[in-house]
């Protein structure tokens, strides 16, 4: 999807989430906002929002000679989750369809995410949790049973650390033998990489490839010919999270987004309520 | 007070706000968000707030041919504030400690503020003034009355259309003989020019003067030689909303600033939750 002009305060919000985040150096805080400022100023609104994010963030790992700046709040998540992934089995295991629950958690899971929020604790996912126990999302959970079971090898892509654990919820469910789990190729926001997903435990459980890319999201062109070959080839694709739906909604019809609508424009990019949650494919007359 | 820069994304979002409600034309919006992108990224900090908001508000007059887009704007918040008017004359007249009383409801009068909310509506207000009736402003009320007491004359510089039909029952209570009344000096935003104090009533109570200025605040630079002179013998200032209050934090024991701090920017600069409503001088010991 295009950016908005809407996105363009949110740039500049996320910029200054990050940087305060990374660096207690104000000169680091100023320069880093005037550098988006200008380059917003100049920007393509048809590129996507991560695009800029992209960018931003690796402006950022430049300035702070930080590679990884959110690892620890990604690990800090990933334990966050596992310590409620027993509780979660178990509901799962009990449930009358557990496919449909497993798909609510996995987008109960969405609410991790530094770059909408900048902070989440164990209260909001709890939260997000219980809601997702009695609500339904938004989407056809048999049209995706059934893209499910015609299935012979699913691509899963991956959103945040700490999300991954919630992923691995649903990803039991598909069941693990079909899926190829794709995480960023380096780190990026909270953003899942390899070891995120090894942290939960998802390297037994399923072949991972990493996209090659440090977008928070699936910029296509960005990404690794060994990812493009397997995101053509893929029966279905599983997309998680606001990011790849960002990237991605103009590609394919056998992506499924699983996300909650956190931001106003996606929300009317999708047509829905912001705080919806959300399992379709996307076309305007599929929701 | 020198500008945040957590002040900068709100300046994209408020230039967004207000050239959708002047122009319909994607293309204007787009060009001043690229102008204001490029002006913040280049800007002084040490420069107020304001001093950005006149900067974005003459440019979208330029760029849309339009005056006073906020004209109709204003005369609807004037016209419901007049409304209002004689029940909230009524319950200082009954009450207790009428001038208490009046300063509690032109605090209230200040949730009128299309620079920060971009919106307001009479549900707002009405709850505005239940609050007003019921909960006590931080400041020290005692200070103030004795400070109207003692004064000759009383400088009060009005804020936003609407918010100027409050300000007379504040006026009211001075008395009016004591009070010379200042407004903008063009227009800008949706603060108050000559014209607003006139539908108020306020021309056939106090005398009026404008400040020569165009900027949503009181910038001393900027107003006019006959204003700051006024400025500079008054006994008291009554300095309603927060342009005034970022404009003038750093000048003057004499000032009362009597706003409800509605952006946490301010709020912090106060040392005081959002939401808080003030009438007090400023020095971080008063309030």
């Amino acid at each position: 999807m295009r950016t908005s002009l809407d996105c363009v305060p949110c740039f500049i919000r996320q910029t200054l989430d990050a940087v305060r985040m990374i660096s207690e150096d104000r000169g680091v805080h100023e320069a880093i906002v005037r550098e988006v400022l200008d380059w917003t100023s100049k920007m393509e609104f048809s590129d996507s929002p991560p695009d800029m994010a992209q960018r931003i963030h690796r402006r950022l790992r430049e300035m702070t000679g930080e590679d990884d700046p959110y690892r620890e709040i990604k690990q800090t998540h990933n334990l966050l989750a596992l310590r409620l992934l027993p509780e979660m089995q178990k509901k799962i295991g009990a449930a009358e369809d557990p496919l449909i629950l497993a798909v609510r958690l996995a987008i109960a899971g969405n609410v991790i995410d530094m770059g909408v929020s900048g902070n989440v604790d164990e209260e909001d996912i709890i939260r997000e949790i219980d809601k997702a126990l009695s609500e339904a999302f938004t989407g056809d959970g048999e049209e995706f049973r059934k893209a499910v079971e015609e299935s012979r090898e699913i691509l899963y892509l991956a959103d945040n650390a700490g999300e991954i654990v919630f992923d691995r919820l649903l990803i039991e469910q598909l069941p693990p033998a079909k899926v190829v789990l794709a995480v960023r190729g380096r780190p990026v926001l909270n953003d899942a990489v390899r070891k995120d997903a090894e942290t939960a435990g998802l390297n037994r459980m399923v072949r991972i490839v990493d996209n090659g890319s440090d977008a928070p999201a699936t910029i296509f062109e960005d990404c690794s010919p060994e990812f493009r070959e397997l995101f053509e080839t893929a029966d279905m694709i599983i997309a998680k999270g606001q990011g790849n739906f960002e990237s991605l909604s103009s590609r394919g019809e056998n992506i499924y987004f699983l996300l909650k609508a956190k931001c106003p424009v996606i929300a009317e990019h999708l047509g829905l309520p912001v705080g919806t949650h959300v399992a379709s494919r996307f076309s305007r007359d599929s929701l």
